[in-house]
């Protein structure tokens, strides 16, 4: 494993982008975007995502030059077409403006249709909370997961992301609708694991904790089963109704070839009465309560959402990023 | 099982809270939410649950002439204290200036603090979506879950209740963060049945599907493991924060002690920019989307969040609501 530094990376990532067609600034802005994601160890949407990223960029599914724009407005709620730009720098932008919205309003929402895969969700969250404002942003995704009661994938794994602000440390909650992503029990399987609780079904319809088995069968678990396949319905017509944008079941099934999704940006702003100070003792003491609770097992700790990051971004900081050899040449040819 | 009509339950339960000290008007409105709860199908929090509502009144949790009241304005947000009253009157008034801000503003938001337990969730997710709106909101509650990866209750179960309006029959999504209540296991114990999937840990730390052994334990799971724990924090986090009210550490742990909770509601405007004939097709393109779904299990079928209510409604409406015969001789004799 190389370790780069953070400067360096994103300089490549730069590099490429501009050769790819994007100007200088949103070159640097959507390198930066990958970059912090592998330093805050978010690594399979990171750096090791640039590569299939770029791919989408090469096939015309994410427009190198499209910028979002705003197409409607009503006091605190707007619209947005995201012109098929790339999607990490259409996210940013839309909660930038929630955010405006949530501090002039109180709560602000931005509706994001027509855009593309946003990378790493939990950067809009981290952006919201690091702006000291309260950050609850969803996507809809291509169809890649059965429903409850269904055999075939026809819901999104529609991540969900809530951004809490907290001087000592942000709360961040980033959690796709199935309870392992394809990734995740590919990784497992490579190590020759099981998974920690029942991850899905075998070909047979049974619940089983073998990520093969599951990869097999297609049909792996929404989180809390019923709870989470109703959760991923409810955001996919949210984001759909209020972008007049595609719904799941519109969206190309393939990884490459998924575009022109809808997402949903909301700010809520923890000071619009002057109380940001309460506010941090508020989410401080919700931590501490955390912190206190017996663990489950000896020597285990109750951890709040997020808790690990600013630990893996400091460390990353100081060694550099982990990129793997392979990767690294694959950018520098770029 | 007695089949009451639906005007006989409003009114013997009317009845009833007027002699409790509630106006002739909130009287009528409160009988009306438990017996439509009834009416819906959610029988452990409608009719069922009433005793246990006069209880808090007469231990003095629940003030019967309290209303709910303003205390911050700011754009599309307003804060509101709830001086402790009934709980369902409450929120009924949160939802109601929620829906009304979200219609001017294109999204509102009423966090609602010192307030009670507004008994069937579904209620305000349904009040959103008959009046055109998606409404969301959620709850803290008393602490009455391990958060993962610990033995304690620390967490609350924080319902989090989605409602998204159609016109052929809106979806309303109503969760709490546990796998299943603990009414759930007591009904599953009672008819020696095992859990369909596990439902926490036995006194051991081992995941299982005996309700009793859950019970025993206290040690009921959060949906989806660490993913609905993660969602109960932050939900209570943000309730605290925006309300300056209670968290769930703070609420006292009993149920007929809990008091003084935060709620929050939001509503969002579908129709913000003239579009609701359009909407709605989305939201039935979804819906056929689900109902076109090859089934798990042969005879089985894909539904959405809500579906069978109206059914149920129906059925209810025309037979009479179910009530216990115990329950409503107890009812009579308030």
């Amino acid at each position: 494993m190389n370790r780069i530094p953070f400067a360096e990376v994103q300089a490549a990532l730069a590099g490429a982008l501009q050769k790819l067609g994007f100007g200088a600034e949103r070159a640097e802005t959507c390198a930066r975007l990958f970059a912090e994601t592998t330093r805050d160890g978010v690594y399979t949407h990171g750096v090791n995502r640039f590569s299939r990223f770029v791919a989408t960029i090469r096939n015309g599914r994410v427009d190198p030059s499209a910028e979002p724009e705003v197409v409607c407005r009503l006091g605190a709620l707007e619209r947005w077409d995201g012109h098929q730009g790339a999607g990490n720098l259409n996210a940013l932008a839309a909660m930038e403006r929630a955010i405006a919205l949530g501090r002039g309003h109180g709560v602000g929402c931005v509706a994001l249709g027509n855009t593309n895969h946003w990378m790493r969700g939990g950067t809009y969250g981290w952006q919201a909370a690091e702006a000291g404002m309260i950050g609850v942003c969803w996507t809809n995704t291509m169809p890649n997961l059965p429903p409850w009661g269904g055999a075939e994938r026809v819901i999104g794994n529609n991540p969900l992301i809530i951004g809490v602000p907290r001087k000592s440390g942000p709360v961040v909650l980033d959690m796709a609708m199935s309870q392992f992503s394809y990734g995740a029990l590919e990784s497992y399987r490579k190590r020759g694991e099981m998974l920690p609780v029942d991850g899905g079904f075998d070909s047979e319809g049974n619940l089983t904790r073998d990520p093969g088995a599951i990869e097999k069968s297609w049909r792996p678990l929404p989180a809390g089963y019923w709870k989470g396949s109703g959760l991923a319905v409810v955001l996919d017509m949210i984001a759909a109704m209020m972008t007049q944008g595609k719904a799941t079941y519109q969206i190309p099934a393939e990884a490459l070839f998924e575009t022109a999704i809808s997402q949903m940006f909301l700010a809520l702003n923890p000071a619009a009465f002057g109380e940001a100070e309460e506010a941090d003792r508020i989410a401080d003491g919700i931590v501490a309560s955390l912190h206190a609770c017996a663990p489950a097992k000896h020597g285990g700790k109750v951890r709040y959402p997020g808790e690990q990051t600013l630990k893996i971004r400091e460390e990353n900081m100081r060694l550099g990023l982990p990129v793997e050899p392979e990767v690294w040449k694959e950018i520098l040819a770029l």
